[in-house]
């Protein structure tokens, strides 16, 4: 569930290669590291003299530059870069908080008696999102780098049952999970978690 | 606070006139509001036929359709953008959980216990960003859309101290607040709360 999945399938739905360089927990927070990302996290992106973090810019970046994931149209671009910045600034703390309550407050004496206010904020926005989406395959027409971010955003849940809640949002996670792209990202994810080889 | 303040900001910053639409908290969650913003929240954008929802999307579109909050060059451009997600995605965050716990858990039996945990995850981000900083006046060159969004994100701690452990970074706010089109926005944001004219 690395946030770097996001940049694969991003580079695999644009059809390009790339390269990985891991990064060991130790050295996220040494210097060389937090000159490329300042929050010493991952994933980090390199092209040539361009170097990025945070997912949802290159997430973009690869949008912009390589084409597929935004629609031609100037107001339909707008409409799915949009979608970007709700999974990740509307949708994505919420789920954030969840993980932060259930991972980093679980021995915490409150524990058991917060989690059902968080879950219940974390409901309310899939309620919203659910609403919206209806029975549509994708949030605004043709798939799109805003649905690769919620999709994404929506995967986090997977393991805690809520998003099984709400039928079309599950359907529509599936439907992400079922691209070629995605699966391509996710087996060579996995491939490295697994212990294959790495790079750099 | 409200979040309109940084559409209002952006706006100004690029010289373009606006009206101002005021949505009741009570028509925040009617179908009319709803199919402008499928969360309820404000703001919203209209633009000819063009409707958007979400801070980020809308800042990043009036940055990029009339010049000035985004430079010219490629990569620095990009780089701009990294901060607008920086600043929603990984500042804001833990930003917010501070707000709700202070506002929504006041009254919970584990509020006092749980607050400087809540505070401290603000502080990591904060001491991270502050050495990033350093002594530059902005975050990448010159002032961008990735500033007008940061300095938003951390106008939101102006009341708690946090940020003044962080001189940089409040000196940082300070440059923000001192700029002509912010005080535009901020006035005309105040003279509605203070009941002013309204339109719509």
């Amino acid at each position: 569930m690395a946030r770097d999945t996001r940049v694969r399938w991003a580079l695999e739905e644009a059809s390009q290669p790339y390269g990985v360089r891991l990064v060991s927990f130790h050295a996220l927070k040494e210097p060389a590291h937090v000159a490329l990302h300042p929050f010493g996290q991952i994933p980090t992106y390199e092209e040539d003299e361009l170097s990025l973090f945070e997912t949802g810019s290159i997430v973009f970046h690869i949008a912009e530059r390589y084409g597929r994931l935004l629609p031609d149209d100037a107001n339909a671009r707008a409409r799915a870069i949009t979608w970007i910045f709700a999974a990740l600034n509307t949708v994505e703390p919420p789920i954030l908080e969840l993980a932060t309550a259930r991972i980093i407050e679980a021995d915490k004496p409150w524990h058991k008696e917060r989690m059902p206010l968080v879950e219940d904020r974390v409901r309310s926005r899939l309620k919203q999102l659910s609403a919206r989406l209806g029975d549509a395959d994708w949030l605004d027409g043709a798939f799109s780098a805003g649905d690769l971010m919620m999709v994404s955003v929506l995967l986090r849940l997977k393991s805690s049952g809520i998003l099984n809640e709400f039928p079309n949002l599950a359907a529509y996670v599936a439907r992400g999970e079922a691209r070629a792209a995605y699966k391509r990202a996710f087996a060579a994810q996995l491939a490295i978690n697994a212990g294959g080889p790495t790079a750099g």
